[in-house]
């Protein structure tokens, strides 16, 4: 177990024997899913924070795309946050997390994919250094990507989109929902989410918020966006020490 | 049904209702992934190729990402290739195409997402408008992808990554293997595969040019050839009519 990020010239912990493994940092929103999951699962894990920037080897040997989240059991490694969470959908089947419909299933598959509508654009907000128009032409983009949740929570009726509680779909867009209300303290106003556009999606966010799995893993706007500023400036803080 | 891929202005061909509808390109390997699978478990459907430069506004309406292949099905559309091809091994369990055991069947996704480390080179060979040295790089990148490859499948000691038969894995990376053979006639000698670094990946290639549904949707290196070239130049001949 590490809270620190270990760093290049770490040594590896030495794993407990029957107990899974998940690489992660703190502040990865793809991690964050795998945290999500694992909460929900009520799974008994060990974490192993990495300092993205500064990969160890043995990270590298493990996980060849050096990325984070990443499960290990038994000496073996799976990563990309949709295969370790459909993987622990599967290992551990309760609380299920898909429909059971081979169909349905498929779709909020479809829809995890479609998140990139959102969460790209939201990136460019970040990377744009400042420039204003950049800035306007991604958040519209973010917008319109948000349409196409807003029209699916609208058309499932439901307060989550896996219908009375949160199911995969819900928990692999929350890590960067969290993040949408640093947007405006990052970007100033007109970055807030327009109420009466996302009726659906801003309640959906509140109820989201008490969910126990969710709790476990929350930062606040605040603890965002200073990790975003030092992201953006080159200097990270993984440990959130500074 | 359509043979010609259709472009903007064409009207959607109407469904035959029961009927699975796949999208796809001929010459697309991620959409040879689905009709590799379609054609495992012997599943009916109905095929309409889609003219990837001018996508008709139909297309893009069902499919936001306006990526082949998709699937439709009751005036729903699922896409992105792993995402069908799971949905095509959950609906139409026979052949199973997946490990029964989770953690084998995650490690398999893994080597799937893996595969982009081989075909990111090839089209890096492509695109590289003939400069030698970028070429040569590619391809060295491309063989330290094949490795992990080759390794995985002396590791198994089985003919097929899928053990007596070709499973998910097999079919995954099988459109771009087809397409190894073409590397000589795009680039020159110097671009074959050696035979001594990859005996079990240049025997499985052998092998799996015999499966059935392998060779329902086969093309010759040459055909390959004449597409990536139109490719190249901006004027892809979709239809294999010129």
């Amino acid at each position: 177990m590490s809270d620190k990020h270990l760093a290049a010239g770490s040594p590896c912990p030495p794993l407990e024997p029957g107990v899974l493994r998940c690489y992660s940092m703190r502040y990865c929103p793809f991690a964050q899913r795998a945290r999500l999951v694992l909460a929900a699962k009520q799974v008994r894990f060990d974490i192993v924070n990495i300092n993205l920037r500064q990969k160890p080897d043995w990270f590298l040997a493990k996980n060849p795309l050096g990325k984070v989240p990443a499960l290990e059991a038994g000496g073996e490694t799976i990563y990309e946050s949709t295969i370790v969470c459909d993987y622990l959908d599967d290992r551990f089947p309760e609380p299920a997390l898909y429909p059971n419909d081979p169909w349905e299933k498929a779709r909020d598959r479809v829809y995890v994919e479609l998140w990139a509508k959102v969460y790209g654009p939201m990136y460019k907000i970040y990377s744009a250094k400042g420039d204003q128009q950049t800035m306007a032409e991604a958040f519209e983009s973010f917008l319109s990507g948000l349409d196409i949740f807003e029209t699916e929570l609208s058309r499932r009726g439901t307060t989550y989109f896996g219908g009375v509680r949160p199911a995969m779909l819900d928990y692999m867009i929350w890590p960067h929902s969290e993040r949408f209300a640093m947007l405006t303290m990052f970007a100033g106003e007109g970055y807030e989410i327009p109420r009466d556009r996302y009726p659906n999606m801003l309640s959906w966010i509140g109820k989201m918020k008490e969910d126990p799995a969710v709790r476990k893993s929350y930062f606040t706007p605040e603890e965002h966006l200073k990790f975003i500023k030092g992201m953006i400036n080159g200097n990270p803080d993984y440990d959130g020490e500074e």
